[in-house]
């Protein structure tokens, strides 16, 4: 990684879904932006306005490739993307999980372009109202640029930089997002739930669902199948669910189970 | 009930715990305050700037009397109280669940005196910042003197009435808290959890958790155990745990689980 440093003036992002299109808004005021979705190539230019939509070829000629395709599509996206990118250029994902796409794209891109694995800890929904102050994660993968990034991040977009590892990444990630998704996935099957007689608590618990509920299902499957701390997260959710389960059916705390069971009965 | 209608100027609080403390704060300006607790008597003046402290006669020569004992306490309460009330006497109680309280009431106190059950949907924590905009839910159990008393709540203390009967508030409670603590209950054992690398969602869930992590233990079992309905929705939720476990382990959705776990080990 002994190539000279230059401005990033254009950026190419390969993917446009409902993620894709919140980042394009975000950075189109600063960057050339090319689009470009390898699922419905005939759609980016319909959906963002003063965005150019190119080919794998044009998005690969940019100085920065963001690749906002769902997780499970990385290695297809990188097979076509590498033999077009140019010596230099800085390639970064913006995934769910750190561990697999960092390895994905470290064996499927060429020596010559540097990477970063990036996750904005936010969606379309909670993102929905501007995204300064919200968090991104940032992981050096390969190269220097991770830096750069990081300041225009928190300079420019005002967002709160979080610099760590693909592995302790996963590790938090496995927790904070897996828990919250498999409670609201658990939640929303359990509709329709009350809206009028609810407590302060009850309410934050529906709009956390509210936030995530709607997100692409391959989100759901990359937090908890892509991510290899997300089983022992869960396994120890449910462990508690069926302890909980046990002592709230079996009684263990005899006493004021006894008690409260006379009074319903009484 | 046909005792003449008189204006309430004496409030008999019995018990004196958190929630009891919350509701003395809110009353003191509008009424002389009477507080008795049967487990720590010797507490309530210590505790209560301005409260006069009595004994469960005090109590029961107010207009109104309000039972903030844990619920699985009620019957030793109104079975020391029920001697001294005098006719035409309010005796309403705060309690999570209503079913119980509401038979336990009836079965226990004179029939010369009022019966409202309430259930503030707030608590130590969530009111700690203003009760103002908060709910309450209002069950007439006999008498008519409820309808009076929801105008007080509405017009002086500004809360949200909800006036509904024991059996459609524990049904609807039975989810509304019945699901906040038991995913608090499960969240606070898997403590510790992140702070730093969190998503807007994440911090919701957090945010629930900690209005009610605090709450007296007789709160939780008197949510699960004492409400009638409690067991089926908890049933639910741990039956789809169940199914979420499964499906992720076993991967019915196979197509999207194969490549993420491809993913994850390439």
């Amino acid at each position: 990684m002994h190539t000279p440093r230059r401005q990033i003036s254009s950026i190419g992002v390969m993917g446009f879904g409902a993620f894709g299109r919140l980042m394009a808004t975000h950075l189109q005021p600063h960057f050339a932006l090319s689009v470009f979705d390898p699922g419905q190539p005939a759609t980016a230019d319909s959906s963002g306005k003063g965005l150019t939509p190119t080919d794998i070829a044009g998005i690969a000629a940019c100085g920065l490739v963001i690749l906002a395709v769902p997780v499970d599509q990385l290695p297809a996206a990188l097979a076509a993307l590498s033999p077009h990118l140019r010596a230099g250029a800085i390639v970064l994902d913006v995934g769910s999980v750190k561990i697999g796409p960092a390895i994905a794209m470290q064996a499927g891109l060429p020596e010559h372009v540097e990477i970063i694995g990036t996750h904005p800890l936010f969606g379309p929904q909670s993102g929905r109202n501007g995204i300064s102050g919200l968090k991104i994660a940032l992981c050096p993968i390969r190269g220097r640029s991770a830096w750069r990034i990081a300041a225009f991040l928190r300079k420019v977009l005002r967002l709160k930089v979080i610099m760590t590892t693909p592995d302790a990444h996963d590790r938090e990630a496995a927790m904070v997002q897996g828990l919250t998704h498999l409670i609201a996935k658990i939640l929303v099957r359990m509709e329709p739930l009350p809206r009028r007689m609810t407590t302060a608590s009850f309410d934050l618990l529906m709009q956390a669902t509210e936030m995530v509920r709607y997100d692409a299902p391959g989100v759901f499957l990359a937090i908890e199948r892509a991510n290899p701390h997300a089983k022992a997260v869960r396994d120890q959710f449910f462990d508690l669910a069926e302890e909980m389960r046990m002592l709230l059916e079996n009684g263990h705390k005899s006493a004021p189970a006894k008690t409260s069971r006379n009074l319903a009965t009484t």
